[in-house]
């Protein structure tokens, strides 16, 4: 058993808070962070698709994931994203990630070159675990194909796996795909983690120790509830909570997701710096940012409530 | 008329070659790119699709682009690829490019996030040219949408080319799409590199004035001889010529590009690092490169001949 399998419940791929001028807002991602542990999340993914990570330079991501743990957040918590296109500078990220004592780190396949071959894909994790060259990595697979334009099959996956079943343990399945979840789900030891809590109920029932899901950064306790009565065997309960928690999530997926919950966290804030993103991603307006915090209240209640205890 | 305006011709997007270990074989990069300018390459531009540079470390780059100055060639002839995902990163590498008194640099769009606004891309090259903050700066956009995911449609490419005439000074084409191409060629001003020797007839014709061509790392004298031909006015000659220029880019077109040529550089120079990838690419069969190379010799006449003077 690793310390990572202890991450059972929601855990939240953090999104990232920019200045006006454009640099890292630390001040607000250590409060977002640490507000997020302490209601409902048992873990935080700092660096993921919803972070922008690819949106932000590798200095930068080492120096702000070392500023979560020197606020006193625990790297046990922790399972940042390392995964760029290269192996030299993700050998770096993830090194870094390993040495500060972090949980895990998650990495995408190389995403570039499109149509890339199984032993191609393969040899670039065998790598990766060869030139970090640590015991103590735990490997998270990431698998988005409809962002990154190249996926991981789950024969790779368990490939990887069976060869180093001690540093592949887990893998963030975001593809939306249930059968693709499902194959993932019967590869023994395996952690599977949807990206998403809308198949989180079945994903559970087949093993799943809780998901990885961007709209946690909003909806945290919610999804933490459903996965909690899942964990405790009350499936009914799960299923008749999950009902907020999926409304939630298809409401907001009618959005630009990462600009849409940046400008709730504005709204229900009302710190301004939060609307902001790095391009190619286009800011919300506040308008139309306003009608979207209207319809959650309305239609399901949900208001800046929701970022802290119930 | 600036600097980079003179590179009229054919620009090599020159092959990286890497040792056993994985390292980069900087003595065979070096003397591949001199031979490359001896033999009718009028400007080389490391780090393209066909460099692997998405899969070389940032380090790397920078390393080995002042390896090519400090081996004698001259920096106005080369036109670096600086484009990563991120902005912070591609700022770097660009004003490294810059500073080093490149030609030019040639970027990429973000190419993570799929689906981009015209707006989130015009934002995007807007800052990376106020942030390098270098009047020197001679900007080649890079439109690869086949491989990168992401391209860089002409209204965004005219807007930028309108908004900073004096940096956006040109595009490499490399989508093999001509309506495209032809719409760029209709922008005033702007230099338009197809990526490709296929079209360059007709793409000459329109005012382009040369082209940026993978196979011109082992084609380069034929591929400059149709373009010298169209440049004096020889039309009927460069057509004549353009033939075996034009088989070999489609004998090529059959194999797994990057490694069929790496496979073929090895057997025609002797050096079996030549056919070394990085992960996620997979090196070529020996047997089969053997077999492209005899097509090669048999059908068009091209032996390792081709490298040096004819």
């Amino acid at each position: 058993m690793t310390e990572s399998s202890d991450l059972k419940g929601v855990i939240a791929p953090l999104l990232t808070p920019f200045n006006h001028d454009g640099t890292i807002a630390e001040d607000l991602y250590i409060n977002h962070a640490k507000r997020l542990l302490a209601n409902g999340c048992v873990g935080l993914a700092p660096f993921g698709t919803t972070g922008e990570a690819l949106s932000v330079g590798n200095t930068e991501r080492m120096r702000l994931l070392e500023a979560l743990v020197d606020s006193g957040i625990s790297p046990s918590n922790l399972i940042p994203g390392t995964g760029l296109v290269n192996l030299i500078d993700t050998v770096a990220l993830t090194k870094h990630a390993v040495t500060l004592g972090c949980a895990g780190a998650m990495t995408l396949p190389p995403f570039y070159f499109k149509g890339i071959s199984e032993n191609g894909l393969f040899t670039y994790f065998s790598k990766l675990i060869e030139l970090v060259s640590d015991d103590q990595l735990q490997l998270y697979l990431y698998h988005i194909p409809q962002v990154a334009g190249v996926g991981i099959p789950p024969s790779v996956v368990a490939r990887l796996h069976t060869a180093f079943p001690d540093q592949v343990v887990g893998i963030k399945d975001s593809s939306g795909d249930w059968d693709n979840t499902r194959a993932l789900l019967e590869i023994e030891n395996l952690l599977v983690y949807p990206g998403s809590e809308l198949p989180i109920v079945e994903a559970m029932q087949l093993g799943a120790p809780g998901c990885i899901s961007a709209t946690a950064n909003l909806n945290a306790n919610a999804i933490a509830e459903v996965i909690s009565l899942m964990h405790t065997g009350q499936t009914e309960l799960a299923l008749a909570k999950h009902t907020q928690v999926t409304n939630f999530r298809l409401t907001l997926q009618d959005y630009a997701p990462i600009p849409a919950q940046k400008r709730i966290m504005a709204l229900w804030t009302g710190d301004d710096r939060w609307a902001n993103v790095r391009p190619p991603l286009d800011i919300m307006a506040t308008g139309k940012g306003q009608l979207l915090v209207d319809i959650l209240a309305k239609k399901y209640l949900l208001t800046a409530d929701s970022l802290t205890s119930q």
